[in-house]
């Protein structure tokens, strides 16, 4: 069975918005063992809607459109989605009162182009929206094809809102699929991987998932980390489950400490995790990343228990203000530099009493007024200081890339620093 | 003249990734006056390709493919092209010569399935690619419709990745695509507001932008901003600017300073600007918001001049430490309360001598061991404080959404907080 995905809404055929709505849905079909192999992103046109929904309804088996179902004459899907399959539509009494009942819950009069809204395609079961006015539809018909053949399609229709398409496809879709699918249980995992290149993970990882070829194994990277996703289906969970686990495995056996994470956490959930594990309490000092390592800890919920915050030492006296590094190391040395970095680190573990402090300072890009790059201290070049009772290491990384990429690669530095540090 | 994009591969048939390039091509084919009206996603099959080819060409004026030009087997968009429009492919011997060429460079044997790259199609104008080593095609033609008559088409061959893409477009394909369109001129204007809810800013601009039905007004609101963007196509760019600029000049009066960027600043930037026309500096003590403000500001070139840095209490005794906020207040009005945001304010500002000190601190989400939100303090309630010369003053907010909306909309208030103040 393969489907097609048809997006519906002028909007997504300009330069500023994009469908995403097919990315959740496409998940949902691949975990029933259903793959996508067309997408369409169609506007609010009937005649270039009926005419994709005539091409999807005749090469794909599950075909799903997103989007056109509102009350506005604008809003085609229903339409062209019955001229395509050579249906009627008919209004349903049922849906006309929960519309008006909606409205009056507001104390609005209804207007009456929402009636629109209840017009379903012969044989097709309205799915109930709890959370918009737009129900949906769900059509298990068999068409004659141009072969003479008959030929089973299902046809879905779902409102646009993610809000609203979402729990619409998880509740009420994906049970009636399962049900007219071969029955199938899959089984998924996901290591992550920071800082290593993909191709370093792929020569070590391909000869041990090469030997699984019923699982899917799919290589993500991006954002200074590389994802590894295994996907099995088998006839019972215990099985493909049991496949997955074995991949995984040995898959951690040969990258070892650079995975760190074998259930999906982010890199800044696992070193509060860490933390957590061992009582230590951690704090920043940040001069080029400028908060980005903090913000991104305390993006985490409960993150304050071991994260106590920091100071953005952006300037070269809050440098000494806040971490009291010598005014007299900066002149020497330069803001840039390990000993700068080193007494950061010390400082502001010191000045915050935590048991680990962090600090990174370096060059991410050229600006007025900013330290900017010379013959020794090129773009790139960032020190990360990581401080403890046992004593202060210092690393030196040259990054590459434009302000943004080497702000988020330095934080991916200090946080691996700090993981690998409490491992 | 209307356009199809079709994006090619596999990959963006998963769950894990999108198309993006059709977002770059729709606004270069919107600025020479071509409506994308079809995209289509494909993944790396001969004969979906070729089917998905072969409507595109028979619906659109222009069809624009991305991807599939590499050398593997699976790039198949070449071939694909070939069968729909039903014209040969033939091997450039300059493109042999010249990845045989490109491989030396690099030291390495081209492999031989490389040499695909050089087929093109009949009439088609090799683009050459300098940031890779598949060249695009471009190709004008004329083909016979099944109504018998002669269509032109135009048929453009682009290879994936973004970098590749970008530049062979703009530079090879818009300029061919302006000689065989009507001429035109385009004049484009942005308007940002921060914090006004786009039913207002629609409620009060549309019956002004209704007056210029010559200019398209687009509404984006997301993130706490609200954008207007406004586009006319004219005979000469003077009469195009002169409507865009009139139009823009009538919102700008009704909406006044609710605007704070005429020219497409972001509100970081106008912030920055602000500060350096009047030679101030700004530091910034963050509670809720973690180092997103400052990692906001500092993510700006030549921010280090007005924006000194600050500190992340997110602990209690952080505040105390670095904001030099008594433990007793925080102890007696809570952490969460206006009192600390104004000690945090005045605190931050003394401590790092900045002209302008700004505090947030509120209730971001629910965490454990984090500050939890009771009957007189629920989640989403959020204190900004803005400390100058002159005194302090303390805003209250109500947020509402999960923990990444609440922060980002602090910041967006302690911004425009800032931006009001200094106008």
């Amino acid at each position: 069975m393969i489907a097609e995905i048809i997006a519906v809404g002028s909007e997504m055929l300009t330069p500023f918005r994009q469908d995403t709505n097919s990315l959740y849905l496409t998940a949902g079909l691949n975990d029933l063992g259903v793959s996508v192999a067309f997408k369409t992103i169609i506007g609010d046109s009937i005649s270039h809607l009926t005419n994709a929904a005539r091409i999807a309804i005749a090469r794909a088996d599950i075909v799903v459109f997103s989007g056109g179902l509102g009350p506005t004459e604008d809003d085609l899907t229903r339409e062209a989605a019955a001229v395509a399959l050579g249906l009627e539509l008919h209004r349903n009494p049922a849906i006309i009162t929960a519309l008006y009942k909606r409205y009056a819950a507001r104390k609005i009069v209804m207007p009456p182009n929402n009636a629109k809204q209840a017009d379903i395609l012969d044989g097709a079961i309205m799915l109930e929206n709890k959370n918009g006015s737009a129900p949906g539809q769900y059509l298990d018909t068999t068409i004659t094809g141009p072969d003479g053949q008959a030929h089973r399609k299902i046809v879905i229709l779902l409102p646009g809102p993610p809000s609203e398409l979402k729990p619409l496809f998880d509740s009420q879709c994906k049970p009636r699929l399962a049900e007219t699918l071969p029955p199938r249980y899959l089984a998924k995992r996901m290591l992550r991987m920071a800082l290593i290149p993909e191709s370093q993970v792929d020569a070590r990882t391909a000869p041990i998932y090469q030997q699984y070829a019923d699982v899917e194994t799919t290589i993500l990277a991006g954002s200074a980390e590389i994802q590894l996703h295994f996907l099995c289906a088998k006839p019972t969970l215990a099985e493909a489950q049991a496949r997955v686990d074995e991949l995984t495995e040995k898959i951690e056996h040969e990258m070892d400490d650079a995975i760190f994470s074998s259930h999906g956490e982010s890199l800044e959930e696992v070193v509060l995790l860490h933390l957590g594990m061992r009582h230590l309490t951690l704090a920043a000092a940040e001069s080029c990343t400028g908060g980005l390592l903090a913000q991104r800890l305390t993006a985490i919920p409960g993150s304050s228990r071991y994260f106590l915050g920091g100071a953005v030492v952006y300037s070269d006296s809050l440098k000494t203000t806040f971490a009291g590094t010598p005014a007299n190391l900066i002149a020497t040395y330069g803001p840039v530099s390990p000993e700068v970095a080193r007494s950061l680190a010390e400082g502001i573990r010191a000045r915050t009493e935590a048991s680990l402090g962090i600090a990174i300072t370096g060059i991410a890009g050229p600006g007025p007024g900013e330290p900017g790059p010379d013959a020794d201290k090129p773009i790139g070049l960032v020190y990360v200081a990581l401080s403890d009772s046992e004593g202060t290491q210092v690393k030196e990384f040259n990054l590459t890339g434009d302000r943004e990429r080497i702000r988020w690669w330095a934080t991916q530095h200090a946080l691996e620093f700090i993981r690998r540090h409490l491992l």
